[in-house]
């Protein structure tokens, strides 16, 4: 394929950023890609394993003559990167990110951008539990799903140039709207976070269990927990903060839930506990079926060794 | 290795029990191996896969001269099939269980053993979330944890050769009380499975998110849920119903953890947010050390293709 983009500027060089270095370079699919990231040191380990084709030192540098910049930096630095980079985009250039929060994001980046350069918010629902920019690879989109938000006035060749990049990566697009974006991504990850966050808490803190304990029979369910508790700090701060609203309202309709489960197990009443742990299973089948996830029993995961 | 028991009777056929069949016969370590279950269905199976050397349709009839009797039933089955094999079991045999539960299984099986008859409670801590006679695997248990519940009265012999049967089948084997064992295991499978059901019950519930959209966007962190509510019904409804109050307990705390983290995204306080999840990381880093987790990215699921 040929490139999609002359140049292409990478704002932080963590796990998106660096897969989409990896992912675009094995298609071709930029002429150039510059990177950068706020600590030195991310910006050397990038250089060593020659993550970019270029990484300087400031984002003003970076998007210097670029044709696409992707904010890749936590929701929570979007501000100042936009304001650092706004009176240095090419005009025709498109903005975009990779942010997990689409209202905030839209917000603290848009009064950055300038007349004549297109800025389509986006969101590749892909990673894993590493990060930094050693944690890349070239297969993360690969039937993940990316959701591109425009709005009435979004132009549309950017936007299908934008589509065209991310297809060639591996993903599906869909575009969607802000507010519904950060709703559906409460449900189907910003809660669930939260929760495993605190369970793995709940876990540490138990004097009458060791932690040694804790660890060792983590199979029986609770180490799949321990997995999504092991994501970024820094990034999952800036989500809960910036989508506080639509995060505390699932949160409400989880803990209301909680409590009926918690009083069917004190009152007994197991017929409502078997029709409610039936009904979960469909969902399962469902995701399955649409091919987001293994069948395979504990989603395939070898045996451990010690 | 020379056959540990003459004759192994397991009673229940469904994942526990079909993984102990075939670990036990790739090991060679019963001389016979005779099934049984409740539903003609399941036996049917069961005949139809080979999976043990006779399937048989009662309880009592499965423990006629029995060495080793293994209940693999649901915990809330427990009573009634120890009462229906107490007059038939062999004198100086073994009976034990593979319930996630053990306190409410000691006082539901230990009344109808007769003298003369060990009674050694167990629980490997191993599973998927498939169930029934064709999802067992003989690889099930290796570098799994067993917990055997000894009491001041097992004999020495009997358990030094229950233990050897779970190492031989690649467990490792420790032993607890039964209390503590319920709290410890709620802390580790009984409320992450609890949570995980409300969770994907609470995404299933929401209307203003279409169940399309919850299974689509399912890979942000929500689908590691999924597996967990996607476990048997049966088998959970008796957990909690049965482990009742160290499950509260657990769930309690729970509550109160989340609620504080709750308050700390509705007051913006985003320096406890950070610190409290760089301190879950550790304890994944903990569980992969202890060699009871992958640390391959997204627990090494291949790319699942559509």
């Amino acid at each position: 394929m040929s490139a999609l983009y002359d140049r292409v500027a990478l704002i932080g060089l963590g796990l998106i950023a660096g897969s989409m270095a990896l992912a675009m370079r094995r298609g071709g699919l930029a002429g150039e890609i510059v990177g950068t990231a706020r600590s030195a040191e991310t910006r050397g380990v990038a250089v060593e394993i020659g993550l970019c084709d270029r990484v300087v030192e400031t984002a003003a540098e970076a998007v210097m003559d670029a044709d696409l910049v992707v904010l890749a930096v936590p929701v929570g630095a979007m501000t100042a990167v936009a304001e650092e980079i706004g009176p240095k985009l090419k005009p025709g250039a498109t903005v975009t990110d990779v942010g997990s929060v689409k209202r905030h994001v839209i917000g603290a980046v848009a009064p950055f951008v300038p007349d004549g350069v297109h800025f389509i918010p986006g969101h590749p629902l892909a990673g894993t539990e590493h990060s930094g920019p050693r944690s890349g690879f070239a297969e993360l989109f690969e039937n993940r799903w990316c959701l591109l938000i425009p709005d009435a006035d979004t132009d549309p060749g950017a936007l299908q140039r934008l589509r065209a990049l991310w297809e060639a990566m591996g993903a599906n697009v869909e575009t969607m709207d802000a507010d519904h974006h950060d709703l559906v991504l409460a449900v189907t990850s910003h809660a669930p976070h939260l929760i495993a966050y605190t369970m793995v808490g709940v876990a540490d803190d138990m004097r009458r269990v060791t932690d040694q304990e804790v660890i060792k029979y983590s199979a029986a369910g609770f180490r799949d927990f321990t997995r999504i508790a092991a994501s970024d700090p820094t990034m999952w701060r800036d989500v809960f903060l910036t989508n506080k609203d639509a995060t505390l309202e699932i949160l409400g309709r989880f803990t209301e839930e909680l409590f009926a489960l918690q009083r069917a197990i004190r009152t007994g009443d197991g017929a409502h506990l078997f029709e409610y742990f039936t009904h979960t299973r469909d969902i399962r089948r469902g995701i399955i079926e649409a091919g987001q996830d293994t069948d395979a029993p504990n989603f395939g995961r070898g045996a451990v060794k010690e």
